[in-house]
């Protein structure tokens, strides 16, 4: 039961709500995504893709001949499996990690977002316990509190998890008498950390958790943006195809604003994803798909790719030289390899700081590391985004953090 | 726990799923989605709306434009409260209802499906009580069974659902000690039935639900596909706009493919929905919002409007015809003043029948009745779409229709 008050401050009906609307948390990134479209803030938070520099016209051009030619079918109802013609653009993605995969296994989802909604769905139960990195994903950890799973997390190193830290708590839990729904791990430039979990890594906590029993939903959508020269590293799915869920998306490698990725599971788990996922949104778009599939794998997406790679590395560039620029003392952040983030340490300063609050002071949106914990973290720490600032914001927005952390440390 | 063959028919795994996963059903329009592909069947299953005489081209321009002029944002990431362009639009669709919404109120999904998921969510939990019309929509019943609610159907007559019984069924919740946690109701030309609530009757629903403080979630995605003359009746909602959850679709005026859709709730109940929605999908897809946000309320959608729904009334009437040719005994059908389907009761068959199963051995595809109820309904019962089935088809379709009847029965 809650009471709050509505929008214009006046005190809203009771309303009984389910239980687990006490869980629902605003992501700190969705809360501030108009705020942040403000000119007078930088935001360093939403961790957009580039798409400016997308082949504008081409892919119109493949929008207005699937709209003219096949309108009719377009524009109509769909499978909730997916298009067809999405399967071998898919596959070829999991054989670059790979992962040999069909329609068996194959399920398009509106992103990696849905994915972990119906992995949760299907897998985890009120009261049961979730493993994820600490950090972790936001967005994720509003799906964990909506299924009211109890959300541990494993450290992270620079190779990513570790295995022995796993194993501590799985055994934990036995030992608790909790079921331990799955293991949540993001394996490539991982949101916030930026580390890549390496082969080696992968290999044990693959074994460790089929020895346990304990599936693992692999969040990747990452895999495919790693800076020149870094491409994937196989898939955790790759290494054990029987146990776990691999949640892919399109929208780091093309756009967000069509909504499409996938899962890849085992067959059994795959079937009772989709009865799930229809019963949320029946099927994901079919005009998006259809132009998804039309676009990505061409050689036109692999020049926008690389390009886009070598852009991401750039831009990281320009934020870590400003960062560094700033002179701070006690101010600590990962070296990325790909991915869209860096993970800022703030010495100095009490990690229960609200730090979003206080960039917005100085005109500056990030994402304050706390949100990517389920307690206080040991280190002050915010999450910077690098992935569709121009060098000029990035540079701006170092020097405001810069401030931040000074004013806040008194000095 | 649960296992179960795969697909080979070998055994899977043991797998531990989540408790809500024994109740997940495939709608069984979703179920037969690839065999109605298949030209041997008639399939009268699928509630699809008319996409072929789209201006397909008009929209090719549309999306074309977008992605030219605003390539950049329109396959961008979101706001997951959806793009403002749409807000005019639907507060105008919804003014024609009698109802009158902003941006508070409003929320942009991928369609009604997602509105009954996020509803439920937000409303319900395991073991709640959940009203709806009996019979009611398939896809609906999705959503209870995974939410785990015991769903209680209240007979519906040719005037919709009937305030006593919806008072009744308050009544016994209340003496068992259960809680209702929502009443769901599809008010214009009902998702099987084709009844249309009346307005009387809309109001005595809104006062009763009123009283006892149940939230009404209105599932109203037939309301602007009435037959010419057949406009819409004021909302549920706009009767009493605090009292409930108002789900709309542009799936039927418009296209399904785009997955757009929305909810109007009062700003307290709305500002939840959105952190629910935001971490089931993020945001509806950018690119289809701003082409509805172009299309819908055009002169040009108004008259397509206008030829749908004549065609709609068209084709109802072929299928009607075409049932009355066939001179089945003991055989009635609703007579719909507007939407998607007939509701077709057969005497002389088991109710218990699997009538999907003895439809699909005359080449024939159908929704049987039994799938919109939770217990054995007291007739055996089909549903019949007209809204996409070319003359031939429908007419072939009562042949089939008949065919199976009589073989049932013996005949």
């Amino acid at each position: 039961m809650s009471t709050s008050p509505d929008a214009d401050g006046a005190a809203a009906p009771r309303r009984h709500y389910a239980r687990r609307e006490s869980e629902f948390r605003p992501s700190p990134v969705r809360a501030v995504f108009e705020l942040a479209l403000d000119p007078r803030y930088v935001s360093l938070a939403g961790g957009n893709p580039g798409t400016a520099d997308l082949p504008h016209e081409e892919i119109a051009a493949i929008a207005d001949r699937l709209l003219r030619e096949r309108g009719a079918e377009v524009l109509q109802h769909g499978s909730g499996a997916g298009v067809h013609s999405l399967e071998p653009v898919i596959a070829a993605l999991m054989a670059r990690q790979g992962a040999s995969v069909d329609a068996r296994n194959l399920l398009i989802t509106t992103g990696s977002q849905m994915g972990v909604d119906l992995a949760t769905k299907l897998l985890c139960d009120p009261g049961d316990v979730l493993l994820a990195e600490g950090p972790t994903y936001v967005g994720a950890m509003g799906v964990f509190g909506a299924y009211e799973a109890e959300l541990r997390q494993v450290p992270v190193d620079a190779d990513g998890v570790d295995r022995e830290a796993v194993e501590e708590a799985l055994a934990r839990a036995e030992r608790e008498g909790r079921r331990v729904a799955y293991l949540y791990v993001i394996p490539h430039h991982q949101n916030p950390s930026s580390t890549t979990l390496t082969l080696e890594r992968r290999r044990r906590l693959v074994e460790v958790c089929a020895r346990r029993g304990v599936l693992i939903v692999e969040d990747d959508p990452y895999a495919f943006v790693g800076f020149p020269g870094n491409d994937p590293l196989p898939s955790l799915f790759s290494l054990n195809p029987d146990g776990g869920i691999h949640l892919g998306s399109l929208s780091k490698t093309f756009s967000p604003g069509m909504r499409v990725g996938w899962m890849a599971a085992p067959p059994d788990v795959r079937d009772r994803l989709q009865i799930a996922g229809e019963s949320v949104d029946i099927h994901p778009s079919v005009l998006s798909q259809e132009i998804v599939a039309a676009y990505v794998g061409t050689p036109s997406w692999r020049e926008h790719l690389d390009a886009l790679r070598a852009g991401y590395a750039q831009r990281c560039e320009v934020l870590l030289d400003a960062l560094a620029e700033q002179g701070l003392v006690g101010v600590r952040w990962t070296r990325p390899s790909g991915g869209f983030f860096t993970w800022v340490t703030i010495d100095g300063v009490d990690p229960d700081t609200d730090l979003l609050a206080a960039a917005i002071e100085h005109d500056l949106i990030v994402v304050p590391g706390s949100s990517c914990f389920v307690q206080v973290p040991e280190r002050a720490a915010v999450r910077l985004a690098y992935s569709n600032g121009s060098p000029g914001s990035l540079r701006e927005g170092a020097r405001r953090l810069a401030e931040v952390v000074r004013s806040l440390r008194g000095e």
